[in-house]
């Protein structure tokens, strides 16, 4: 089968012909129509990741037909159309995922190839709205919007939701879970572009990070705001709490832009502030999450899609963050 | 009336002899038989508070008698055994208080006199099982206490939670309130006594923060904790978000280190972490507090009593740290 496998740390990606792997007992084979990037590839590539191990066939979301089960597979999946969810062994509890967990795609091979096993748990039938390419986006980078912004961030229609970083896959597609909840939704970008497309989809309002005292801007066009995801932290996370309103809640599920330089644990204490971590999602939150794309018709938003031989331009577009949306590998 | 008056940032309160204030319509007057400090008293003889005035009495922490109720006050409070709650306008939101929000003692003149007059909104009845002392010992520090536990960090029987810088008011309160609920309860200090003060009441561990590596030890003793009580804040901070388990809450109350040299916000959303800041109480919290008190028959720890005209020996008590539990002033 076609595969795009690393074979080193910091260098692109090889198209290699590997053997079709078979699945264990409890696995299915399935014949991926398309596969989806996520940041998390592009930093497994850097060496920015734990336990690293080398050659792996990365990516993490995917979607296709189930052509092969093991024998503790119910049949009603043989020849399904399905979509994946990428997490593998999250645990029993809901606030946290275990020691076990991991995500499809290193140190378990991925879905950058023609086929891939996986966990039957992780089989969601594909929702009929969705063509191969959007079932595809929407794994990782869906459920962790979800949880973000409904589990842990509590989103109720009516409130105002600032999301930093419009763009990135997560940030596009929880803004498009908030529009669809009711919540009057805000984005920042540093590319005017970006904010003009999310304004476009239905987003209030949008900042341009880069201008001096946007925060500022924020509150006196739309008041202080209840939520807010952030991906990035940062520099900019200072003004967050600044613009967040009293008893209001921050989720970070991200850090890209690094640690906070500062952190004036006085305003979180005296606004009552809520600062939650919130990581990919769990099975249940994967569930509520189709359940509520289903009902919402809600499509992720796609920035390009490539044939897979061509995945190493996805992932230079990845590198540079100027993407608005998902990047899709189109299978076949 | 025999009052503790200050008049100029950073000099001691005087001793004066003032007239006894009148109630407006909603207020009553209260012939105090204790008072208690809190730290807040302590920031703002420093100038540490926004919009000091002076000269004012300070003191939110009270119980007495009611003496004389306004026009639109209900009889029954007339001569009635009382504690304070000393949050004013908290307003109608249980997630944060309003911006009217006030403390009683500065402004408005507070607990270190002979009478106060307070709206009847902030009128309880003295739980019977304490005296007047534990009484006013119970108050901002109790409340305080009450909604960082429960409220904020939702504590459970079973769970483990960590209270930083026993010895503290609210620290000590806290203490009691989680013992009584039934979960296991670890405590810092920077003195060994005071620890060993803890585990006298029924603490199950204690942990002195100058020893290298201290947070470690509570890991291999007791495993990650549940929660995280601090008011602290400070170069220490980092450590508590290594120490608090997944999926767990660290609640802050106060920064009196400052803020946090570093923070971490990987750790935060890959360990699903939720921050909370919590100030003072609603009135709801206030009234839950005493229930909760009457319920587990619990009485504030009080470190040591003074009379009225030795405040100042109290105050210098106060801003030195030693105490373990709460400064009281009895005052008829």
């Amino acid at each position: 089968m076609k595969s795009l496998v690393m074979k080193e740390l910091k260098q692109p990606l090889q198209l290699d012909d590997r053997e079709e792997p078979q699945p264990a007992t409890d696995e299915v084979l399935v014949e991926l129509h398309a596969a989806a990037l996520n940041r998390r590839d592009y930093w497994i590539t850097q060496g920015l990741y734990p336990g690293i191990r080398v050659p792996v066939i990365l990516g993490s979301d995917g979607a296709g037909v189930v052509t092969k089960i093991g024998n503790n597979v119910p049949p009603h999946w043989q020849g399904q159309e399905i979509l994946i969810d990428p997490g593998i062994d999250w645990g029993e509890q809901t606030k946290t995922q275990s020691e076990r967990f991991q995500i499809l795609g290193m140190p378990r091979d991925g879905t950058f190839a023609e086929f891939v096993t996986i966990p039957a748990a992780c089989l969601h039938p594909k929702p009929p709205h969705l063509d191969w390419n959007e079932a595809a986006a929407l794994g990782l980078g869906g459920v962790t919007a979800y949880r973000a912004l409904f589990t842990q961030g509590v989103l109720k229609s009516k409130q105002t939701v600032l999301i930093t970083g419009i763009g990135g896959g997560v940030a596009t597609t929880a803004m498009r879970f908030a529009i669809a909840c009711g919540a009057t939704v805000l984005v920042t970008s540093s590319d005017d572009t970006k904010i003009a497309q999310a304004i476009d989809a239905g987003a209030t309002g949008g900042f341009n990070y880069t201008q001096d005292a946007w925060h500022k801007n924020v509150v006196s066009k739309f008041g202080e705001v209840d939520l807010i995801l952030d991906g990035a932290g940062g520099a900019g996370y200072g003004q967050l709490i600044d613009l967040v309103t009293a008893g209001g809640t921050i989720v970070n599920y991200g850090a890209t832009a690094g640690p906070p330089q500062q952190f004036d644990l006085f305003k979180v204490f005296w606004k009552q502030l809520r600062l939650i971590g919130s990581t990919m999602g769990s099975p249940r939150d994967f569930q509520a999450m189709l359940e509520f794309c289903r009902a919402h018709q809600i499509r992720p938003q796609i920035d390009q899609i490539y044939p897979l031989n061509e995945g190493n331009d996805a992932m230079s577009r990845m590198q540079k963050g100027t993407q608005a949306g998902k990047l899709v590998l189109a299978i076949q």
